[in-house]
């Protein structure tokens, strides 16, 4: 006569209500959400003020979302979720470029630019060469390979965190590899900057000792035809934060130094003056397997 | 350098993130949190768009409630964890009456009435006399007990939900227990009734096949001096979704007929014409222990 819920059975009960979904993907992982929530449920044991408490966070930072802040993706973040996700979907192949996480700031397309433009049009920074070669995993180069960049400034904000103080689609370019595989560029060294903290998750770090930082980066993203696309960044040696990144975005792999170069030769075929800061970032990208 | 973080670490990395939790009790929340969401994300293995979806349904869960609608709460009922959480923080001795959630309708203040008041002021469904008597466990009568009592009309609406139809506090009662224990009162058979339905959490139900029905039932809030209070429906048997409540609250335990008494010495005393129709619900309360 009733579905026999009780402490012991509950996880059974509920997975069973969705017997009869349709979808066979959708019913996989409804079954397995309730397993592992009711097993959480069941091994903190929360008073109900405690689930009220949770009830009313989830709810403000649904809440806290609009068309320029997407407060559940900063939990999923801080949670290391988005992360997790990203690993499982890109098993890179060993050779190949670690992924990273695509970030909240790809919001906007980056402008066709130039091989050697600079993508620093405030100025606010320390100027620097970003470069670096596009080739297949047996270091074939690829020409006309796509390279997406956007970064923070040297005041740790994105142009569309600023839109009354940098000018539109600043440090954003999207480059296209020379016949040897090559791109270069001109910017300005970024800096670490908080994750937005003025919401609730931004509560959770505070209430729970943790900070809101990540570490100086730029977000590049690189295609070519026949091979897989990366998503991913490269982290300015050094930089604080390295070690506790507040997303685990950080992988090893990913981290350069920023070197200072004395070649008037290089300075020339960069357009820059000698002696010159330089961070240098080689991307493999796998081929497409049948 | 990096916090080591791979798909295989996940999870202890980011659970080792919240070790600086200055509040024990919210360390050990998000150390089994982090712990159960990273399993079933290894589970399911979301794709980029799954997880997009989901960040999606629960952002627009967030922003579906306000004042009078509280879309995460009915997600944690129809996922059977408003049940789990109840049925965790009351594990009701044998022979206490057991308990079931409380739902999103007591949000106003029942009146005061005196025993044998007619709650039902739209007339709208069965007349049906409700009594019961509030006992201690070993069968002592409690008087001065406080009976809350609210409900849905025959049409299946409390009457927040249709404040331009119903009229105030229309089913609702507070009520105290004779120098018997005994309570009493006129009202109307309820009608089973969908939980709202228009938001994600119906787009859910639906989605999954399941139906978005509570079977019919009047709430109860029972509490006397010296005993622990209980809060619980009495369902009415035969109603239909007794065997699959969309919220998973109700128990055999608590599931009683509505009668058909021919006793004019009875319908006096209840201030109704014989014959009558009669729902009977005893209420024991345990002891407050020390």
């Amino acid at each position: 006569m009733t579905t026999g819920f009780t402490e012991e059975t509950s996880a059974e009960v509920v997975a069973a209500s969705f017997d009869g979904t349709p979808d066979p993907r959708l019913k996989a992982i409804m079954t397995s959400l309730v397993t592992h929530l009711h097993a959480f449920v069941k091994d903190v044991e929360p008073t109900e003020a405690e689930w009220e408490r949770a009830i009313a966070f989830l709810t403000e930072t649904g809440q806290r979302c609009d068309a320029t802040r997407q407060e559940f993706v900063l939990l999923s973040d801080v949670l290391g979720v988005s992360m997790l996700v990203d690993a499982i979907n890109h098993r890179t192949p060993a050779g190949a470029t670690d992924t990273t996480v695509l970030g909240p700031f790809h919001m906007v397309e980056s402008p066709p630019r130039e091989l050697g433009a600079n993508i620093s049009l405030d100025h606010n920074g320390e100027p620097c060469v970003f470069a670096g070669r596009v080739t297949a995993p047996d270091g074939t180069p690829l020409p006309g390979a796509r390279v997406d960049v956007w970064q923070a400034n040297g005041a740790g904000f994105y142009d569309v965190q600023q839109p009354d103080v940098q000018p539109e689609r600043n440090l954003r370019g999207l480059f296209t590899t020379d016949g040897d595989g090559r791109f270069w560029l001109r910017t300005v060294v970024p800096r670490y900057y908080p994750i937005p903290d003025d919401g609730p998750v931004g509560r959770l770090l505070a209430a729970t000792g943790r900070h809101p930082n990540r570490p100086a980066h730029i977000h590049v993203i690189a295609e070519a035809d026949g091979h897989v696309p990366v998503t991913t960044h490269v982290f300015v040696e050094g930089s604080p934060y390295l070690d506790s990144d507040t997303v685990f975005g950080v992988k090893e792999s990913l981290v350069r130094p920023v070197t200072e170069v004395d070649d008037p030769a290089r300075a020339e075929r960069f357009g820059v003056a000698n002696p010159f800061r330089l961070l240098e970032f080689d991307v493999v990208l796998d081929k497409v397997r049948a």
